[in-house]
């Protein structure tokens, strides 16, 4: 079939899904929830088979190590799909709940109430287990979703989602809320951006160019996930002991994930004291250091940055560090390379906490604490679709709340427009 | 100066405006929108004059009576709008507005706080009352505004925007906070679409057809303002007089906005009893009635329907009215025909009045109401920029809250990502 046809087929039934979906009470979405969980566990042996085939493929392509790392299933980590998503089951459910509601002088009643958005594009990486956290979170928010993950991963992809429609089937719900796009050939996404008759958002997860790719091209709204250069920024007089803390957990505790710190800021004040103390305990997790002239004057061991490292996302064991003169400085260096994911603050002062809070402008600044914590499960959202860069709609970590509108219901008694 | 370049200048000068913009204390953005409405009647003469141009040349352009009414400026519009800018000063300020704050297990709060949305690009028609009602807006929620007005009216808007830009100067706001596109090339506003560079959000007011064609260029993300073709469903035991006076408001209260009614659902089961009543009224209010075969059986005076009735956007005093024989069929017209804006329904049963507000799928939903209150001053929202019909970030009227997206702020002491 061409391709073109057959993603429109796919979205297309997916649209015709979306009516009943909106409608199924929470229990209904819940027992789908479990289902989808059993059905992940009994069918464990046919999806890791899938997953072989991908594998052997991404061998012979000489894929690294880290990217086999991330495409490879086991039993443990389906276990760990299949609790994600009686975790879910166990979220609240978003839907229906009444956002707001008041009295008009008039005296009508207009209220405003959760409502599912529909169908929802997701394009992501080659990690399979991200195709049935996905999913999960669509049908808890009521949503069917197309999905399309990398092609790497297209036999272990085609096999869960196969296993979840049959699960929602079970459950009383329409096997069409869950479509995969099982065709290697990119035109299929292409084609998938501009089918807004029956997509109403598109979620894309991707390095930077893709994104903007996706931008362009999308007709269907797009929710970006993409750059993540986060800094820290260590004040004058902030306590040491917590800034290294801080520093070394922003960089280091995960270094391939958005919410990593890229950038270290010095100011020149805390520099002498901090910066040897830091640099000692990065060396120790493995980090290499790429330090201005300044920073380097106080730990020779680093490599001098270029003005190409404060706009690089290494995703890896490298660190940029800057020395400052002032907070300005640094705030003013944040709004130029920052890309508005997460910014930190390490300070004793008040004033200057409240400043940075309300001057450096991204989904998440943070005062005295990681940037790893920008997750949406760490903040208590539940489980999340990715870390939006988006400023419309839903800014931060997508969760199931953010995957749904509003409407306005009103209640009168014969009420006219005078 | 080429058109893309002009419009890429604007875009950049109010980009730069915009950070200094989102930090205003609320006494300067209120003292300003003051000083706004100060200006249009101090400079109302100068501003008049420039009307003159645009009407001089709308006639000469043979444009119809109501478009050259929409286009006229007097000492009382001014007046008028002079006073919707300082009722927008009174407005609470959405800027800074906690919207929830949670403390985690591990002893970190995160805070989802308001914040302007940075630049705004709104493209509208021909009312040059509208310039300053959006300026108006914009400012208030802490926005640059870039603004595109229909090009009939491009001497009046251009008056008015360079009166609100020196009142903006005078309040110690940045003068490049309101730009206005002074060219009537076209390419002026596809270039704007592409800027996603320096604007974070376009609003497009005017036909489906240009909504449309915004949608497919523009990488900037967009809330769609476009076709409102919007139902009342009068149900079986519905309150006859109810029913009638809320059918006669929808429809011919003002016809040519977009929550006004465009068709009449009437169950069968009433019909002997309505339609005539409604015929009788609605022919009072000057209202073309064109109706389905069952409809003409019971009042012969009317047209005959055809099924491009059933899609077609009046904005005029003309109805179409169609008899269906059970709850369901209505909701499946409406799922069909309607445009996803105001949908109401006129009922004495609770549980189809409860069916209704979950089955149909539009901004607002209304019970025993006019689809004429869909609106952000008859909900108490304050002024509007229009009524989005997007699903994403804004659905239904967007006011000054709508034009602001958050940031989450973390407040920690040491806390690491475990």
């Amino acid at each position: 079939m061409d391709v073109a046809v057959l993603v429109e087929a796919k979205a297309r039934a997916a649209r015709e899904s979306a009516t009943a979906l909106a409608l199924l009470p929470t229990r209904v979405k819940n027992d789908a929830l479990l289902q989808m969980a059993h059905g992940l566990e009994e069918e464990a042996t046919r999806i890791l088979d899938a997953n072989r085939l991908d594998l052997d493929r991404a061998r012979s392509a000489g894929l690294t190590r880290a990217f086999i790392d991330r495409l490879t299933l086991s039993e443990p980590r389906i276990g760990d799909m299949a609790a994600g998503l009686r975790h879910v089951a166990g979220l609240p459910d978003p839907v229906g709940e009444t956002v707001e509601v008041w009295r008009r002088p008039a005296g009508f009643d207009v209220a405003r109430v959760r409502v599912p958005l529909g169908v929802i594009g997701f394009i992501y990486e080659s990690r399979p287990n991200v195709t049935a956290d996905a999913t999960g979170l669509c049908i808890k928010s009521g949503n069917a979703v197309v999905l399309r993950g990398g092609s790497e991963a297209l036999e272990s992809n085609t096999a869960i989602a196969r296993v979840l429609a049959r699960a929602v089937e079970k459950a009383g719900l329409p096997v069409d809320a869950i479509q995969y796009i099982d065709t290697p050939d990119r035109a299929a996404v292409m084609r998938l951006l501009t089918l807004d008759r029956y997509l109403d958002l598109i979620i894309p997860r991707g390095g930077e160019e893709f994104v903007r790719l996706v931008t362009e091209r999308a007709t269907v709204p797009v929710l970006k996930h993409d750059k993540g250069l986060c800094h820290v920024y260590v004040d004058e007089g902030a306590d040491v002991e917590m800034a290294v803390a801080i520093a070394v957990n922003a960089k280091a505790q995960r270094v391939s994930v958005c919410n990593a710190m890229e950038t270290l800021l010095v100011h020149a004040g805390i520099a002498d004291v901090f910066l040897p103390a830091v640099a000692a305990r990065l060396a120790q997790a493995g980090v290499e250091i790429r330090g201005d002239a300044r920073a380097r004057a106080l730990v020779p061991a680093m490599q001098p940055a270029t003005d190409q490292d404060w706009d690089t996302e290494y995703l890896d064991y490298v660190l940029a560090i800057k020395v400052v003169d002032t907070f300005d400085d640094a705030v003013a260096h944040i709004r130029r390379h920052g890309s508005g994911l997460a910014e930190a603050i390490v300070t004793s002062d008040i004033r200057r906490a409240r400043r940075f809070t309300q001057e450096v402008d991204a989904a998440a600044v943070l005062v005295n604490a990681s940037t790893r914590l920008v997750d949406g499960s760490v903040f208590g959202m539940g489980a999340e679709m990715g870390i939006s860069t988006s400023r419309l709609h839903a800014r931060g970590p997508v969760g199931v709340r953010e995957l749904t509108t509003t409407k306005f219901v009103v209640w009168g008694d014969g009420h006219l427009r005078q």
